[in-house]
């Protein structure tokens, strides 16, 4: 493989957001999210599912507790995804098999918060939960509250369903970013220990497994990028090639011979370089790309990179929702295929988009293009964005892109949409994730190599690089219009993303326009003023796609729009716009004249032209809907 | 109630059909069908499902032996709907909980082909079946293969989920067809001591319960007016008014105490004289709306009637397939809310269809007006006829406004969907039902009261009334016209239908219109000639269904069309008609001038208007889909 011009993204210690639009979001976050998780985590949130995850780490540490003192704990079975409380004796495990992960994405997300907002009482808190988690931990670093409760003999026997090297992968990832916030190493070295395990436990030699749900590959590479310890990239890599090699290990696993289809869920019924699409289960499918894609950098390892690139183009040219969700199909959370993106339906999970977001950047850090940061912004603005309530107190998981109450009450196919977001799942992967990106949002806006400084996203901020201190100060969701004050340590070049969403635009000083990037030689302290020209575009999907064929999609800048009954009275697919309606911007919603069809109660009659009345048409920001009840959406509108 | 001037449907013997349209289609269902699920009953079609209908009544007849001679036979769990072959002991039950169903919906179908045409060899085949039937009935009349071989100690304790009363309704039906075809009263009389001991087991002071499944109403109705013992209609009667009221049954059977909100699956949410709209299970709807407006009938019961006039209009108006299919969500084989008609995911159970051409029929007979048999020509000559192959050995369950072969393979939301017949299904309700139904066509023809002779389906017959020897030469379903040849034998008024697609039409003779029909006083012999004018039309559906809004449906006459991939090519959504588009009948098929919209390739990109190519659209009967293999289909098409 040549040797490319790799870039990497800046951390939060070198970047601090100060921006109108994601002050707002990211102080939500501090201020009304991470306590209401810390709360949730301990099951004290009134009216909200329980999650068990504490008292999970309570139960396990009183097994570790025991253990050390001789006795032989209980055992109860480990043959479920969820255990209810309701079946069980009150000393097992409850919850989702995964319910640990959920304390690790928060102790995540605190990291990145204190990185940005020391807050001493916080630190203090997480501190409490990491001396629990600790105190559950096995002698020989293994650590997953199910087993430890249920039965420590059957430790990773069920490696296909169960999630103990996932939650691992998250263990790690939060214990980086608390000690990258703290220095405190307690933590880290926990997950030391635990990855040391992973490592002598699988091996071509010894346990040929890896992964059911993708995650530990992106730890073990993080880990190895803390510690320098080699044997944690090896053992990434290992669960990289080894996934979907035949004999299957999920068969052997089993007990049975299997064609391999069904581990299509898992990205696992072929090995992983053969892959050209994007399928399974879709939070699962992006985790495990993304993680491809950083070891395809650090190992120089094209063809790995030619299989990221070929499923990323699957996804952005062929799975990908008008608002940056994938995973259409509610069945399995996953990937359908191709051109498959029904709107009602979708499924278009917070976390898969959140982990796109990612998936994006390391394919940007191997492939200068700013496509992957276009989908990243995409994702960013709109679905995930979408996943939480303006007081960050509730969130969907789901994210259509047309929803009917009466549809989502009565139809059972609907079953997963919900019209209002729900204030904590006891499956809560979504919530903490949308924490976690928003508190590190700062590692997704720029990247750099020897000579260039990238400006991926443009979000306000306070830059402290090697080549140069930068100020954005950016007003680009609004007027599009971006300043750069730039202090140069030493002369580069500074390279400014040109969204695709953007036909004309203007930049002070001389650029030269390549791969969807304006290269400015930077060699004295300057200013730089951008102007992207903001418009009002209608958007037609592929007419591959049935859902769409015959209507548009309203964006501006980057945000989606969407109608709400609120706003526009029931019965919204009755609502169209004409070829050349006016489309006003106003006070950050748009403004239409359309035309709305009159009912016809008359089940079917011989076809006569439809009556139109003249009306106007509010369409909101995608990513504020639901924020007034229960009512009719839909982002798509006839043309 | 005022006396009303109820009708009656002429029976098979009162009638024989002759006609170019169904002669071929009644004729495939003697030579092919029936002889081919008598073979499928004994498990004896290659590459089928196995059925285990005879292997059970062989087992059932067993463990009777055992009982006469004192013998305590093995139990087995009685837990499930289905009885796995690999999960059983070879001598328990197997298959569905309403598998016996199957043996008596042949004999039913079997009855009725003998009286239209008498054949010894079929006619002992059946008998042969009845002997065996009959030996595994037990003593006190009780028979149900489920519960006689595996537990005789647990009978009538799961009314909600089992079949007994369900198995008992088809042992009737059944009975009662062969009884009329042979005057062989061995299955009658089986069916009517089974009768007796559920006339003597459920009564107020007893056994409050009443079918999960119904059909039991209906079978002991017509038990009734086969035998004239009145307590049959008395236990239909109680059934009917014991469903749905409060303390909910099925809540004290399972010992539970819940809103019935889930009992709406069973339409025992509440007593059904409130009911007012079509819900739950759509077989199980139309079977007890059918018993209902039977009930109705017979007791001049005015606050039943108009519980089933309600529901009617609920079907007719907002829950109707343009293809008379009902039943629109697959989950729970159910009834949707209101205008939810979904295409590609539509459910529309053969069966239900079936179930709705005769809850047409009853309503009729209470109420005259053209509209009831309307729906149920739509029914019959769409969904009912596409239900069979044309060869009569492959079938369609559900029956889709639209399939594409990729998302019925990679779509588990479709998996219901299938784009070929299948062979038979273990599960195998529809293909008997429909060679029941084509058996019995003659008894959905006509109707007639003291004075008037209604002709309501246009199917060329011979008919032997009262009133008079009438001769229907039809050529309905291409040209329109019909002759009748009437000998009179007293006075009477002829009813002629004016089917609801016809808005011009001549009939030679003097005739007054109302309620849909067209009154001719007929008091000598006399030839009447009717061309209903058949013309090709454009229907459109309600712009509250969501799927079919700016589409089209093509038809002619009773007939509706659909495009097809084997003369269109793939892609049929980007098909498109203008509105004044030359539309052309030739050979069978509809010809129409088109356009094809160029497919476009890229996911997201301004709006631009899309090209189009001229091109030819060839549209076949719905019913004639899916016998070229497995292919794309629409019935819609935008215009």
């Amino acid at each position: 493989m040549d040797k490319r011009n790799y870039t990497n993204h800046l951390t939060c210690n070198e970047i601090k957001i100060d921006d109108p639009f994601w002050n707002k979001v990211i102080g939500t976050v501090r201020e009304n999210m991470i306590p209401y998780q810390y709360l949730a985590l301990q099951d004290k949130i009134e009216s909200a599912e329980k999650s068990y995850c504490i008292e999970n780490f309570k139960k396990a540490a009183e097994i570790v507790r025991q253990l050390k003192n001789g006795q032989v704990p209980q055992t109860y079975p480990v043959d479920k995804w969820h255990y209810d409380e309701s079946n069980t004796d009150d000393k097992a495990f409850h919850g989702w098999v995964f319910q640990d992960s959920d304390v690790y994405k928060w102790i995540e997300a605190v990291g990145y918060s204190l990185i940005n907002h020391p807050d001493n009482e916080l630190e203090d808190k997480a501190k409490q939960y990491i001396d629990l988690i600790c105190s559950a931990q096995l002698e020989n670093g293994y650590l997953d509250t199910l087993y430890i409760i249920n039965d420590r003999s059957k430790i990773f026997t069920n490696l296909k369903d169960h999630h103990e090297l996932y939650c691992f992968g998250h263990m790690a990832l939060g214990a980086i970013s608390f000690y990258n916030a703290t220095s405190d190493r307690k933590l880290l070295d926990a997950s030391c220990r635990f990855a040391d395990l992973i490592c002598e436990t699988f091996d071509k030699n010894k346990n040929e497994g890896y992964p059911g749900h993708e995650l530990a590959e992106k730890a073990l590479i993080k880990l190895y990028e803390v510690t320098g310890c080699g044997r944690y990239l090896d053992t990434a890599m290992f669960f990289i090639d080894q996934r979907g090699q035949k004999p299957f290990y999920f068969d052997r696993e089993r007990g049975v011979e299997t064609s391999g289809e069904d581990y299509r869920y898992n990205q696992a019924h072929m090995p992983v370089r053969e892959q050209k699409e994007a399928t399974g289960h879709a939070v699962r499918g992006v985790y495990l790309y993304s993680a491809m894609a950083q070891a395809a950098k650090i190992r120089s390892d094209e063809s790995l990179y030619k299989a990221c690139k070929n499923i990323w183009e699957n996804i952005a040219e062929k799975k990908l929702y008008i608002t940056g969700g994938i995973g259409a199909n509610a069945d399995g959370e996953s990937f359908s295929f191709d051109y498959d993106l029904p709107n009602d339906l979708a499924y278009a999970e917070t976390c898969a988009s959140v982990g796109l977001i990612a998936f994006a950047r390391d394919m940007s850090e191997i492939e200068i293009n700013s496509k992957y940061h276009d989908v990243a912004e995409l994702a960013l603005y709109n679905t995930v964005l979408s996943g939480m309530a303006s007081d960050g107190k509730s969130f969907f998981y789901v994210n259509p892109l047309e929803t009917d109450p009466v549809a989502c009450e009565c139809d059972s196919r609907k079953r997963h949409v919900k019209p209002v977001r729900q204030k904590w799942f006891s499956c809560a992967c979504c919530p903490p994730n949308i924490a976690k990106i928003f508190s590190s949002l700062n590692e997704y806006i720029c990247t750099q190599n020897d000579s260039t400084f990238f400006i991926n996203q443009y979000i306000g901020c306070d830059i402290n690089s090697q080549m140069a201190d930068i100020k954005i100060i950016s007003d680009y969701t609004n007027s599009g219009k971006i300043s750069l004050n730039i202090n140069v340590k030493k002369p580069f070049t500074l390279a400014l993303r040109i969204p695709s969403w953007c036909n004309n635009f203007s930049i002070s000083g001389n650029y030269k326009e390549s791969g969807g990037y304006a290269y400015i030689q930077i060699d004295s302290d300057c200013k730089i003023d951008i102007a992207f020209d903001i418009k009002i575009r209608l958007i037609k999907c592929s007419n591959l796609v049935r859902d769409n064929i015959g209507k548009v999609a309203v964006t501006r800048g980057p945000i989606v729009y969407c109608m709400e009954e609120a706003d526009n009275g029931k019965n919204l697919h009755l609502l169209r716009l004409s070829d050349n309606s006016a489309l006003k911007y106003q006070d950050g919603f748009i403004l239409a004249d359309g035309k709305r069809e009159r009912p016809e109660q008359e089940l079917y009659s011989d076809y006569t032209e439809s009556k139109y009345d003249n009306c106007k048409i509010k369409f909101i920001p995608y990513y504020q809907w639901a924020n007034r009840g229960s009512n009719e959406m839909s982002v798509y509108i006839r043309i």
